[in-house]
């Protein structure tokens, strides 16, 4: 251990995901019994660093929150000390400043001498502009998408996993009973791993993912053969982040020109009407939304989880600078925290999973 | 038993509902088992019966079947054999016929001499349709709305509750780490139980219920209220039916300006934008959708179809006619089936349910 | 109100149960938001009461516990006030004293003027004594074994409900694969709701109950008429407390001519056993145990326990004195608290739900 | 492809496994959609090759069984076609014979040209024998216990992991209710890592695995230390396979002695026994059994078994020879099928995991 260390922060930054309090209380419950260290909570990500909003966490804060979804120390999405807004100018623009000054001060009056920051690619930014300034930072990657970027796989995921896939099983059922096409658009942003996981596993008929574009005739060519054959139902399991060939992404939009204007659908939506309009068969798009991100781990998370809060400490207790804990295959590492600024991990489109979807008759639309 | 019985048809008709199968299931083997009586399943609800597809059961075909959402008989949503589209005029509309002396020829040549109709309000319609033609019907009331007129519940909502609630607790956790309004739009078409029930079992903040039209600043109020008491996040349950005071329902509707129309969210998505107008905080809607109504039943749901299908089985055994099986309290009974026909019950607005629900700090935005 | 009562005291005893804390709750919050009660939580039940362990209960106490299994006050089993065990003989015999009038000083001194009792049969008793003496109790039933008298349902039972035949379903997969006799023993002490309602929703094959003393020789025959019409495999639900026709229940107990005792199996081990002996079929027992009695209730529990909370709650607002509330049919009710005492409501043989498990082919052993 | 295969042969053997039926359906979709290959389904594991029972699969026959717990082909658990018996001695015992002669015609006669084996390491030895025989054999390693030799992981552990973990989750509830102990026995023969990833997820406070025989006063200290703590509850998560550092396994026997035999409990009771006796505080144990190989797999295992079957497919159609299907890291791979035979997989005592618990707190009673 380095002997100058004795005070740490942790902070959890981004959106919500499954894991985050295993990791809280791996990382604390190892500073305590392992290697004596003192543990402080930044509350709401990076905007209690600026708030100064920081308290000591003790063995009965991360008592029973391994199951707990959310995250005990709160977060926020946006919050960037760089560029944070103080005030509007009078045509309401926002005014910017940089805080990144005013959080080590406040770091450095609470003696705290590194920060544990669990977070996605964006945080992971956020984590390198105090790496810039000497703060030495652990970052543990955080997303439900799968898709950063030096780590095979995220907590968070699995549960996402779990809940799309059960959601798929449940809807299944309905388009069979009813002869229909049912478009489950599920979470992920520009990479496909929630869709295709889950799509494998419930044996969804096609996969729409934004790593292979697809094109809508061929995905109505696959729901009117599977009529023909005698099941008049089709399940897709559709990313949100998919997109047709030569296609724009469909962003969840609002439309201007109404009265009353409420949120447009997005990719499954128009995708649902599509296969209606070309094929004539009843369709009709779910979209899963945030119960994908809440609620208890699943057991895999919990231990990924504990296992990337053990190591960070055991990182920092070893006097590591600026890393990245990651998962390569089964063996926890580690990895320089810049690396995964900014950047995402998609799907090849050889993957081994979608050659043995594939093999099992799943179309990609393409 | 009367003995002029031998053979009767049962068929599933509307929207999609767990327990069905179960239902299938009781009714054949008691038909089976303690009546000697042969049962042929008819497909695809009335419109079965109009294109004659109709096969006996055996015990190997509801065997396995209790667990399974769906229906092993498939359902069609509006098939009414009184007005059947045969055809079109020139200019596209369509030509409707009545079958309904089709259906009966189908059935007679059969020799099938009574029917058992799992169905909602609407296909209760249906069945008196038959009913005045002569044919003895048994109804089983199904729907995952509970709004049946006439039992004290149906199976297929305890599922709906089940999900509804698992969803909530969910996006409970969400909604806490970052201090956001999460609205969660449940099913229930004009009647609020799915709301309620799953509301008040999750703890949400706000229940808004087709039965207690709201205030929106009552709404936006309370989330203020909540947010300087320091807790600053509010869930909200929201029935799909739920409508402002003095407003209209918001239908989930096309844009038809668009140029590429998708359709538009509803009531859900329209209260969290309103939210997060008028009050500046942070609001997500997420739509249940057909989640709700796939899937495996819960127990409560597979014994009280099984009660049901034992009983509408018991009734023809012992010549009743024209019967609606329904649960009173907690005994079975049955009810005139054209007492169901076309009409829905709502929860009166001094319901038990609702004023435990206010007294335990639930507002209902009124 | 009555305008003398400001300060309640709660509790909670016996065995787990989910729901309690749904309880705790809607008492506390009602009092709190409805009444301007001040409510006290008496910790591990009438041990509480004895030892002076009590506490004021706010709103953050019982805030996010609606979902959370066990008891946040805790409980004891086996506290009896009237004989609590104060020292011991020289022979090692037990001295016990009755302890009452010193917890009638601590309410006194607490200026707690009633008590709610969530508890089952026995701890109602317990609730008696302090009636006797002039403390109003008001009773809430509590027992996952659903079988307490004057309610037709308590919280707790669904939840076990669900545990049990998640179960049941699962096990059906194995005894399937492998041609086997699958004995699943429930809890439910003499009575057989749990084995019933889970046995009817999982289409176990054959239900011992506690109310219907079973044949060894006709529950084998069932098996070996299985096996005979190609499906070689049987699930049994069993009740902890069911016997043979003329034979006494058997007591999990402890052999004492074994070097090393370790318990000794129940009736479900036995009849496995014994199943393996008459038919020569493989045969396997899994007991249940307590995993029947805790985590997060199912959404019915958490109404049901919001609504008798708050009854309770309104039953002491409006002067009642000494109630049990309870569940009848559907609606909510009261009765004498001392109804309850000590009594246990079973099955009856002819009960529709056993009626219709017979009538899809469900043996009863008899 | 090899140009001479144009018919195979798949089976399952071994206890059951959440996964089997999505191993078959993978195979069989991948032989006939993209390799033209005919799949024969052999009943009841190397049973149905010495009984001649097989038969064609169909599209339908592998359509809506992915999901599905348990084996569509049924198996075996002891069936040996080297060592069969066929008959008994005079004196009761049973005589045997090798099978494997008349099982090589069955499949000759059949036109049947590899073995696709999907089972544990008992039936990779089963394997074996056919593979010196000539016939190719492909394994399928599958067992709950994931301790199956040069492979990373199995299909089945992860449903078997989930089980546990949520039958802890739900035990810990209550255990703090009530003060106690609660010992949980889970299955994984001589290997821990069911009850290592439970219990890490589940957060237990005492694991004790095969790999680390435990001392049972160390076990208690815990115990009583918690109880000093003020935590007055202990959660107890342990192998079937545990032993006492210096003693024996427990195995689950039946004690001869008693009138009415019936079997005696395990290592969990055991240790539940002896904390009871040492400590003095109130101990159960709850010995999860069946439950935790039965049922619908979690998404994890479909896909980790779809990936398995499609891949047992692209080996036989590259003509590889005996070949072991295994995951390395993240990576399917493959190797020799006599790796496999009769050996065991078990957790390094410096396994990661092992020390992550031990840094937040977990005791392994050593």
């Amino acid at each position: 251990m380095t002997p100058s260390i004795s005070r740490i922060g942790v902070l959890t930054a981004g959106g919500d995901c499954p894991g985050l309090n295993a990791v809280i209380r791996a990382v604390t419950k190892t500073a305590m019994f392992q290697h004596n260290l003192e543990v402080y909570g930044i509350e709401d990500g990076f905007l209690g660093l600026v708030e100064n909003r920081m308290r000591p966490l003790s063995r009965e804060d991360v008592s029973n929150i391994l199951t707990r979804g959310g995250t005990i120390l709160g977060s926020s999405n946006k919050c960037n000390p760089q560029r944070y807004a103080v005030g509007e100018e009078e045509d309401g623009k926002p005014i910017f400043e940089d805080m990144t000054n005013l959080c080590l001060r406040h770091l450095k009056r609470r003696g705290i001498e590194a920060l544990i920051v669990i977070g996605g690619d964006g945080s992971m930014s956020g984590a390198a502009n105090f790496v810039r300034r000497g703060v030495n930072c652990i970052g543990v990657p955080k997303t439900i998408d799968n898709d950063l970027v030096g780590t095979d796989v995220t907590f968070g995921f699995a549960t996402a996993r779990y809940i799309a896939t059960e959601a798929l099983d449940r809807i299944h059922t309905t388009a069979a009973s009813h002869h229909r096409a049912m478009v489950v658009e599920v979470m992920g942003r520009n990479a496909g791993w929630i869709a295709l996981e889950s799509g494998v596993a419930s044996g969804a008929d096609i996969l729409l993912l934004p790593e292979i574009p697809f094109d809508i005739d061929k995905v109505c060519d696959v729901v009117k053969e599977r009529s023909r054959y005698g099941k008049a139902f089709t399940i897709i399991a559709i990313s949100e982040g998919a997109k047709p060939i030569g296609g724009e992404q469909v962003v969840h939009h609002v439309d201007p020109t109404s009265p009353d204007p409420i949120r447009l659908g997005g990719v499954g939506e128009r995708v649902a009407r599509q296969i209606e309009e070309k094929t004539g068969i009843d369709s009709r798009c779910t979209v899963l939304g945030h119960v994908q991100r809440g609620g208890t781990p699943v057991p895999e998370d919990r231990v990924l989880a504990t296992l990337f809060g053990y190591h960070a400490l055991e990182l920092l207790a070893n006097g590591a600078q600026n890393r990245l804990v990651v998962m390569q295959g089964r063996t926890i590492a580690d990895t320089e925290i810049t690396r995964a600024e900014n950047k995402q991990r998609t799907i090849a489109p050889d993957h081994l999973l979608i050659a043995a979807a594939r093999a099992v008759g799943t179309s990609f639309g393409d």
